[in-house]
């Protein structure tokens, strides 16, 4: 399994499942009982200091690394990262990923079973948040006997669960690392969720959610919310130089000859094309309620109100930091990162903050032309966290 | 009907409507016949030399200016800048407003009656382009008996409009004001634009674009293309300075009185409601089929493309020019006014170029706040055009 550069896979990986009894969530609802899967790389030392969590965004789960079987065609989501010699180098760090609860891989979700009537819970699943996403997460890092982790990563909504990490658990943190997040969504954030939302909850196969058992899904209202995520997560620029007003086919429109009746089902444009590939191939492995959860999460996470401010919320944060953003993400733009910086500063805590020159767009930190960016700032700054 | 600033109203105004017997567009069909709605404020002079032109944007119609009753709750699209003493000041010019071809508020599009089976045409309708609502424009010039047009002046697709007539008619374009606008729309905006369609065609109630003897329309599908739309025309920071992260009401949510189910259709936060408010007006108001015709026909406009290159599109070019970018506007961004005033200027074209600091992104030049800014450039253009 060797790739380019010496670089290697984790190979083949299989994912766990541990069940907890029960967990109290913000909301004040308690959840009974709830799975958590995850998936882990590399071996854990006998001292237990050397583990790495990597906290999913959005559409991720659990599978961030590796290959399920051998005619696996597609890797783990942060494959080209994880890894012998990688960014988190898997021959020092042992890797933990898990599905974030409210997710539709194997965590507890809408789509679970409620025990009460032995149906899905749909939207009787309880609200959840990014602090109830950590909550679970610290009870699976319990349950595996780590007292202190080494380094929790993650970028977007991944790198809001580093924050409430840190801010949640200081004792148990000793580096968190936040790629293109932000401590507060933007109002243009919310704003495209709310309509990803709509466009779901529109979705005549939505049945306020209880579609589990009819057969059929609100498949076209989920597509639409991914394509309109798909467009913010890439830049301008990226868009123009891959697609820009490229036609699907070179079709001669001046011929005359149209057809009776326009069709605006099909897709003339590359990008449009795209678009619809990504929105298609998504409803196939998420789930319409999950995406209805997460996003509002996302929508509600706010270090700055809930704790009067940033500066307070850092107030008790023991870990070290390291923050990136990336030039062309508008989506979480860099002076997002540049208020946690500060307000991290202001509390005198360890911080290196990096704003990585990208054409990819708030998706940089998943693109392979520009991992390597990423990877010359979290290995050198994993090292120095493992030998201090 | 004094408003501030000594700026009047033009008052009571009536659209009125002409119908062509027929109008050979740019796919090769024959539109049979075309009606052309339209309304005028102020006084062709005796000369007929101080005719301005308004083309309006995707939704926008003839009703630039004015009231269509005393009691009429909203004034004209551009009533702040259309009037006695404004930006386009009605005592000296007189305007011209007229529906585009494929819209749906008076002149002939998609839900018009078919001749050959007496019901609306839906997706019948034959396919428009930019060209074929300046085609339809000339018809409705000539029809006035005005040879020579003092400005075309337009924002947005209406800026399309104002390019493709200089470009078509450079006898008949004394000048020509292009506002927020572009010569090739850009991939981002393609991608916007095809969502809103994927949402308008997935509805079920659209049928194909049949749906207007069934008793219900694609509203939710073009809502959500409306919302998708509006995000678009704001700039982030004016998002973030009137709407930010308030929520609707100051609920207490440390209450742990959850409803049995979430809710996903209730709004949460202001942006969400100031949409959603958006998308249930616009349907009202707009038809789905001429938002698919509409949107399609931006899309598709290219003067890049179409002349080999935008510097040879403007070859034949008579018309003095008036550009105006915001430094807001990410939907249609200055660097794109900037290639237009380039491919001018390389023909030795007169241009006169502002970027326009603003804080209301692509909407700009729609929104009172910011409309004194325009006006103090295209009101002494205009004076100079007439007095040259």
């Amino acid at each position: 399994m060797e790739e380019k550069g010496g670089k290697q896979s984790v190979g083949l990986v299989k994912p766990e499942t541990v069940t907890f009894d029960s967990v109290e969530l913000e909301c004040g609802r308690k959840l009974s009982p709830v799975d958590v899967c995850y998936e882990t790389y590399g071996r854990l030392n006998s001292d237990k200091d050397n583990a790495v969590l990597v906290a999913h965004a959005l559409s991720g789960d659990a599978h961030a690394a590796g290959l399920h079987s051998d005619d696996d065609k597609k890797p783990g989501w942060w494959d080209i990262f994880i890894g012998p010699g990688k960014g988190i180098d898997t021959d020092k760090y042992f890797v933990i990923c898990s599905n974030i609860i409210g997710g539709c891989k194997g965590s507890s979700g809408p789509g679970s079973i409620n025990k009460k009537d032995n149906k899905p819970y749909g939207t009787a699943f309880p609200p959840i948040t990014v602090r109830d996403m950590v909550t679970v997460q610290k009870r699976l890092i319990d349950h595996l006997g780590i007292k202190s982790i080494l380094a929790v990563i993650g970028g977007s909504l991944g790198g809001m669960q580093v924050l409430q990490w840190a801010v949640d658990y200081p004792a148990a943190v000793k580096s968190a690392i936040v790629i293109a997040s932000t401590a507060k969504l933007s109002a243009q954030g919310i704003a495209f969720n709310a309509v990803g939302r709509e466009a779901i909850t529109s979705d005549p196969n939505w049945f306020k959610g209880d579609y589990y058992d009819k057969g059929k899904k609100p498949e076209k209202g989920l597509a639409i919310a991914r394509m309109i995520g798909h467009i913010t997560y890439l830049s301008e620029d990226v868009i123009e130089q891959k697609f820009g007003r490229k036609t699907k086919s070179d079709k001669d429109t001046d011929s005359g000859d149209f057809p009776a009746r326009v069709d605006f089902t099909q897709d003339e444009y590359e990008i449009e094309s795209y678009l619809s590939y990504q929105g298609d191939s998504f409803v196939k492995r998420f789930d319409a309620n999950s995406y209805l959860y997460i996003s509002k999460a996302m929508d509600a996470f706010d270090l700055y109100q809930d704790y009067g401010s940033l500066e307070k919320a850092f107030k008790n944060v023991k870990s070290g930091f390291l923050v990136v953003s990336y030039t062309s993400d508008w989506l979480f733009p860099a002076w997002q990162s540049k208020e946690i910086v500060k307000a991290l500063k202001a509390n005198n805590i360890p911080v290196t903050y990096y704003n990585i020159k990208s054409e990819s767009g708030h998706d940089s930190f998943l693109v392979e032309k520009e991992i390597s960016e990423l990877e010359g700032v979290v290995s050198p700054f994993l090292d120095n966290i493992r030998g201090g």
